[in-house]
């Protein structure tokens, strides 16, 4: 079962920077939703597998552009951006697991931004993010990113409220260099109700398989959801733009927020109407010398 | 299917290092042959997808414990490397699509060597290389690795002979130096046929979606073949350890290469004998805190 409509339109954030926000923020998705998609659990893991083997493709597709060295109408090379925001348990795994997993490994450039280590709080924010953006022809994938810079510090006093607000302005900035440089960027909030959290919480403290995975300071955290509601709604607000969407992608059900995600990388990379790039050789000559090998 | 017989035995190069080489070399083993296996084609991609939930849950065991900090009885952490050298066309890209893609890429840490740059050839052969060395609960991936220099570099004469044997002898501390902090490790050359590697090529010449992966200098290294071939025999010989095995994978057939890779990995993270990391909080107080929550 495919979509009946847009993910990319359905799920936009479209917020407009710099003016200001509607009381209906962009967090304004029942999380219990699946906008654009009539089917049930076992249709959208039907989905998910067969729309595998198109992302793959496509990805395969820029990875050889990238290694042939191609340019765009603009002489640039392209590259893809996919920034994965959301509160814990929210299936950030899950989607690096089955969506991203389904992808050449050789092409797709992981960081995992955890807390800062004293080195790098040391430096201007974005210096830990800068070398982890994907070279021509990669997909990027970051699991959490700068944006933690304006959510958690924001909700923890981290940073004071002028300099959250220069980073918004610095993170605009950021995304505009690399657009400029020829990489795409989709940015996600995966958006997880606050009653389903503690459902998965619960879950990892019933099984002793899971027990891993959990840690007291959840439970910390989910004292200040309300405040980190407001500044995934600021920063959204303040960062959604043509060039560097976010898109709100309800979350309470694992299995649409895989098919959701895939779908906005599949739209993206789409977009790019990439063919194989030639031979940069003479064929036949080269099927002469081949035969004679 | 099974394998019906132990892939880790039937692939193992036994080599001793130090001792003359016998004149049935490590790569006297058929590339069209399927140690261990007795079933075809179909069979073998069923093994794959069979298997790879095994490995995937495996993989996150270790994960965890990396996580949670566990050591072994030796005190130290534990992690995975996984070494692939091949010729080209062997199928090392489909390595790490069908049996690395099926872990969790939150855990594996792949990297691909290259020609080196200025920088990297002004350093110890070993310095681009140690940054890459899995952390603890990681497993570490290489398409390529170190070898190159005892490869390439010897066939092409880029460094003396004198140089390559002083090579062998910084590799096998090297290994033992991560062996000894806890790093499991697997070689594996994917052994192809020189003539199956013409056909893969020509089927890169034929196809215009595969150009991209064609270069006219893998005709130039097919020239080199045999001392390619020596050049693997020596380096595997002098660096065959039980603590940092070779395993010799015939590759003929990219489905059995992918199942006996993969085998070799179960085996090898069975036999850390992982247990999920118990608790280190308080179970009944954090589930008393959350249903507060």
């Amino acid at each position: 079962m495919e979509f009946h409509a847009d993910p990319w339109h359905a799920l936009r954030a479209r917020c407009t920077p710099g003016t200001p926000r509607e009381p209906r923020g962009p967090l304004d998705v029942d999380p219990d939703t699946k906008p654009g998609y009539l089917g049930g659990k076992a249709e959208g893991e039907a989905t998910l597998e067969a729309r595998a083997e198109r992302l793959a493709k496509l990805q395969e597709l820029l990875y050889a552009n990238g290694v042939a060295g191609t340019l765009d109408e603009h002489g640039r090379g392209r590259s893809l951006l996919l920034v994965v925001q959301a509160m814990d348990t929210a299936g950030k795994g899950g989607i690096m697991r089955h969506v991203i997993g389904a992808m050449d490994p050789q092409g797709v450039e992981d960081a995992a931004f955890k807390a800062p280590t004293e080195e790098e709080q040391e430096h201007h924010f974005l210096w830990r993010i800068r070398p982890h953006v994907p070279q021509d022809g990669y997909v990027g994938v970051w699991d959490r990113s700068h944006y933690e810079d304006v959510l958690i510090h924001r909700v923890r006093g981290l940073a004071s409220m002028d300099e959250i607000e220069q980073r918004y302005a610095d993170i605009r900035t950021f995304e505009q260099e690399l657009v400029a440089g020829g990489t795409r960027i989709i940015k996600v909030m995966l958006h997880l109700s606050k009653d389903e959290q503690k459902e998965r919480l619960a879950e990892r403290l019933e099984r002793p398989d899971k027990y891993w995975k959990y840690s007291p300071t959840d439970v910390d955290e989910r004292a200040y959801w309300d405040e980190y509601m407001d500044a995934y709604r600021a920063a959204i607000a303040e960062t959604d733009t043509d060039d560097a969407p976010w898109y709100i992608v309800p979350a309470n059900r694992k299995w649409y927020s895989r098919i959701a995600v895939q779908e906005l990388m599949i739209k993206v990379l789409e977009d790019m109407d990439l063919d194989w790039p030639p031979a940069d050789f003479d064929v036949v000559a080269e099927q002469k010398r081949l035969a004679a090998s």
